[in-house]
């Protein structure tokens, strides 16, 4: 990890992900050293794609549900994980269940380490190829990031975190999100992995714009 | 227009775009000058979007049949455009009626007037805002490209030729297409005007690899 600190005058962008997603997966790998060379603040903000899906009348990843896109996408995320030289495995499950490690970044989302947890459950889906709604895989993702992980696994699945992330996904989908990853700068919204480094450019050409 | 002219060595990319299509707009506008740069010779590929949608299970286009990506889709194309240093404006009319001008274009595609064609038509939807299924429309566009458009007209509407763009159709639909553009460097399939990049790097990388 670089050592860039964040400073208070730092334009701020949210990152809204799943971690059953493919191509989440590649922003929350990527996200953090890009944003902070380019001096943009991170909101990590984990949202279910499930009740988005459904919503649009699918009752499961399009990826699954259109034949075609799907031997389509997995040959893309692999070149792109190649291009940014990313570690890649298609899962054997697709998606996995992650309403565990979901609930724990819910809770963890303004932790300082909520990006290296974030990776950590990532590179369990898309590289180890394991379950991460095992709880025996969320504590070793949060192994050495706190002290007491097991409770903080209890209090994930509780209210009100339980229902924060429920929330936040009804609040998502307010705004027009319709999936992951989505960027948020403002109310300006850019969806997918491949507009990642246009909406940190966004954030930085606004927060010069309107300096005095 | 630059004046690089295609080697007989150079490495092949086909292009299948349909004018409707508000992301090949962008496609169709810069792909021949990124192609030259590249020294890549690019096969240009009408394909129809109607049948592919229909053997979707849809009857038009995903923009229109779901609400919140057909917001986005706009906002993110203008953007796009923006950064390409492309016009745009909304069309009217989504997804308009294309036929006309991909017959012709598929009576055209291996001519040099091809490309010059193309963005003439693309320009008509995307910037003018005009009927592009109009006679008199396609006729313009090919004011100055060939000696006599209105034979070309007629014969665009005649068999073989009718017959060939849905056949193109079909075959691309067999080699997993689902949408447009799409660019192919041998069966290495790219979807989105956001890997013309991409699939142009491949191209080059694959003639390299194999040159003796």
């Amino acid at each position: 990890m670089d050592s860039v600190s964040e400073g208070p005058d730092w334009p701020e962008m949210e990152f809204l992900f799943e971690f059953a997603s493919n191509y989440s997966y590649l922003s929350v790998m990527r996200i953090g050293a890009l944003a902070r060379a380019a001096r943009v603040r991170v909101r990590w903000r984990p949202l279910l794609l499930g009740p988005i899906f459904r919503d649009m009348g699918w009752n499961n990843s399009p990826f699954v549900l259109q034949e075609q896109k799907g031997r389509y996408v997995w040959k893309d995320w692999a070149r792109q994980a190649d291009k940014h030289g990313l570690a890649h495995q298609r899962p054997t499950q697709f998606p996995r269940a992650s309403m565990l490690p979901m609930r724990v970044a819910t809770l963890a989302q303004d932790q300082p380490w909520m990006e290296a947890f974030c990776q950590a459950v990532m590179r369990q889906n898309f590289v180890e190829d394991v379950d991460i709604n095992d709880p025996k895989n969320v504590l070793r993702a949060l192994r050495g990031l706190v002290d007491d992980p097991a409770v903080l696994l209890v209090r994930a699945a509780e209210e009100p975190n339980k229902s924060r992330l429920r929330e936040q996904t009804a609040q998502a989908q307010q705004r027009g999100v319709f999936g992951a990853p989505t960027f948020f700068v403002g109310e300006e919204m850019f969806w997918g992995d491949d507009r990642l480094e246009d909406a940190l450019a966004w954030a930085v050409k606004g927060s010069k714009s309107t300096r005095r």
